[in-house]
């Protein structure tokens, strides 16, 4: 399919309903057709910047009449190509409708606008005493992270957006707005449209509403690092963690080379060998209890002494350099564009599946860097090429069909938390079998049945 | 819409694919055209037993050719109609498929035939150090769990079947087999199609296996009871305990009535007064932790004393009598069916609900029961009505109408874990709006054209 033309006609209504909230400006387009990611395509033909719910069921409504194509944007973070105009249409810019509108701290949740940021909804919650844990590297969108199933690095104890989203408000494809849920922790009323639309991409509908759940900042918090002489070592130690039943918060892995990126790009002086880094969460005693058992598990692994981020700067500092990892990688090879790959195998597949693919990495000459958020068998290498070398991404993108095709084999998943997009269709396909496909794509058919949102996404 | 009348011809083919596998005995289309609930209709007009995936397959492409309701049966177990023949066309039994088919105790995952029964689940899981949490107060099957999203006293700590399948294994409408997912912890790979199917009451496709998520044996379990002067002293209790965060296993409310109906039906001598039943999982520390942080804040709230069941055979008398709550009551006013509620509320809104549901109660004549799941903000008032007057089972559903009115108002749900069937769909409605309802009878729709897959229910 190719893509759709925008007619001026088109653009005209547009303007008319939307005036200045209605851009075509090259600049403006252009950056909302570029993601995080290593693929490109033409810009969108025209930004709306919506403010409020009646906003977006007034753009949908239009594009639905006219059969064009409507890309929801939020904070422009994401890997897969998840809103590049492959089909043409126009991008619904969601930033604007940032606001926090209910912090419930009895029930412990949130409902928010799509385009809070996971770090302003912490910063709106920082005097009840609660949290917001899911943490993908960029500051992403709520709407956006509720619409890729984002987690991050303390998804091993709070879980993902799957767990996280307590309902939604949703614009849908004819311009209608429903609600998908409500806030009692549990329910057996009905389809279970929240985890429906949760990781639907943007092609079953636009989130105006996100309710989410919050957690007590723990009474005790400590984190470290710890080296290991290989990675091997450093996986099995975190395999024996999780197998233990130990409610670690987090246990990210880098290995020599990423680490040597982080300290580069961050000003940081970390010990540039395989690493776990962690945190503990809990009542003191609780986090003295994991502490020792994980210490212990590190030993048994040939693991270094811990060595402690005292203060909750040093612990930021830390994990803000994990978080840009994905940067201290890029800058590492100026001029070049990251794949990044995303994983994630059921915990006794873990050590072979990362062991298999550092030594296809190694024996490639593609720059990568590895980390992973491994108490969930998740991993990312991320491969640095020359965007002007075909043979590079080629290359790169073998490794990347290897390492996929291995978790499938072993019972994982193509995508771990980055989504499916445009570039993860193929393993989808091979992962969850055509008979799968089709029930997904019967039920994009009958939710938009003139494929205006997100065409091209997940499915083609 | 009425019954879908089945045809001898239909019968002779059912007879011709299934031989003795296919019954059209009066007492068996009896047994199969009845639940544990208050609701009566015809008999299915014929049962299948299936053996494995292809019986399954093969009812299923002979009831869509012909356009015949099916109807799958695990343990008959459930509360809302859901197995009730209200369209006519025959009943899938299911039950002989009680393999356990795959322990994968290093991934804590076991993948399951949809027959296995929750207790049988555990049995098997015995020596692995792992069990399966979740348990509703029938010991029902697996696959039933699943289609009705069911929950019980652990859900409060472990989650509820929505949290607990990783992956199914599913016949659609057409006859064809799918996989919903992967054994990954996490995945952002397409469409949820597991979630979705968890909680679709038989109406989306026919489970043929469950792949569950299974936890480590807890190091340290102690159980106690505590009363309180009033069932209002003890939800207090409970809301406290939540919004600190104490990661209790099971906090379960009864009032004195039912801890007297629970003392006649199993031999039990628990003190008559408003009670909580409570458990405590972790290490030895940790669990000591939580149980003074609860005694504390059960004292502040006028409780008692704890009363410990000291060994596990203590801790399981104890469990299984809450679990027989409803025969315990049905057993007080013989001959009586029981309309069971089933809401879910916010936990700062629980106090209320409950409060205002026991003015109601007390005001009408019907005797009823009380329990509760209240860490999760679930109760049931089980209303024990004469079958054959009428006019009480008229009282006893404006009762359960004006507890859900007052659930859905405070942000709640008309069903905390028994789902819809055919008793709650009035009430789905008023929850989640006539848009929500379009959208899941579009996707009913686009998955099930011919509506034979248990139709009139969760909406007709």
């Amino acid at each position: 399919m190719t893509a759709v033309d925008v007619s001026p006609q088109f653009l005209d209504l547009l303007r008319q309903r939307f005036g200045a909230q209605c851009s075509t400006a090259e600049a403006v387009r252009a950056q909302h057709g570029t993601d995080e990611g290593a693929i490109s395509a033409p810009p969108p033909a025209a930004v709306v910047f919506a403010e409020n719910t009646q906003d977006v069921q007034d753009a949908v409504r239009l594009c639905n009449a006219h059969g064009v194509p409507l890309i929801p944007y939020g904070a422009g973070t994401s890997l897969e190509g998840h809103l590049l105009a492959v089909r043409g249409g126009i991008s619904l810019d969601v930033s604007r409708m940032d606001q926090v509108l209910r912090i419930n701290a009895e029930d412990m949740t949130a409902t928010v606008q799509p385009g809070v940021r996971r770090k302003a909804l912490n910063e709106a919650l920082k005097d009840y005493g609660l949290f917001f844990p899911i943490d993908p590297g960029a500051d992403a969108s709520i709407g956006g992270m509720a619409a890729t199933r984002a987690s991050g690095t303390n998804a091993v104890r709070y879980g993902t957006m799957r767990e996280n989203v307590l309902e939604l408000q949703v614009v849908t494809a004819n311009g209608e707005v429903i609600r998908t849920g409500n806030r009692a922790k549990k329910s057996a009323a009905g389809y279970d449209l929240t985890r429906l639309m949760v990781g639907s991409e943007g092609t079953l509908g636009i989130f105006t509403e996100v309710t989410v759940r919050l957690h007590p900042l723990p009474e005790a918090v400590r984190a470290a690092t710890c080296t290991f002489p290989s990675i091997g070592d450093a996986v099995r130690a975190v395999i024996a963690t999780i197998q233990m039943g130990v409610p670690i918060a987090r246990v990210e892995l880098l290995d020599a080379t990423t680490v040597g990126m982080v300290n580069r790009y961050s000003k940081m002086n970390l010990r540039e060998a395989p690493m776990l880094l962690m945190e503990f969460h809990g009542s003191p005693a609780g986090v003295q209890e994991q502490v020792e058992l994980v210490q212990d598990i590190a030993a048994e692994h040939q693991g270094q002494d811990f060595e402690w981020a005292e203060t909750p700067e040093e612990r930021t500092r830390l994990f803000t350099a994990r978080h840009n990892a994905l940067f201290a990688g890029i800058q590492s090879r100026p001029g070049c564009r990251c794949i990044s790959t995303d994983v994630c195998v059921p915990i006794s597949a873990l050590a072979d599946a990362v062991l298999d693919a550092v030594d296809d990495a190694q024996a490639s000459d593609i720059p990568c860097f590895l980390v992973g958020h491994v108490g969930d068998g998740n991993f990312h290498f991320g491969y640095l090429i020359d965007p002007n070398d075909d043979g590079e991404r080629a290359r790169a993108e073998q490794l990347n069909e290897r390492l996929v095709r291995r978790a499938i084999a072993a019972d994982g998943t193509c995508s771990g938390e980055h989504g499916v997009g445009i570039h993860k269709q193929q393993f989808l396909r091979e992962e969850c079998g055509e008979g799968a496909i089709a029930v997904m794509r019967a039920i994009k058919g009958a939710l938009d049945p003139n494929n205006i949102l997100n065409p091209g996404k997940i499915f083609s």
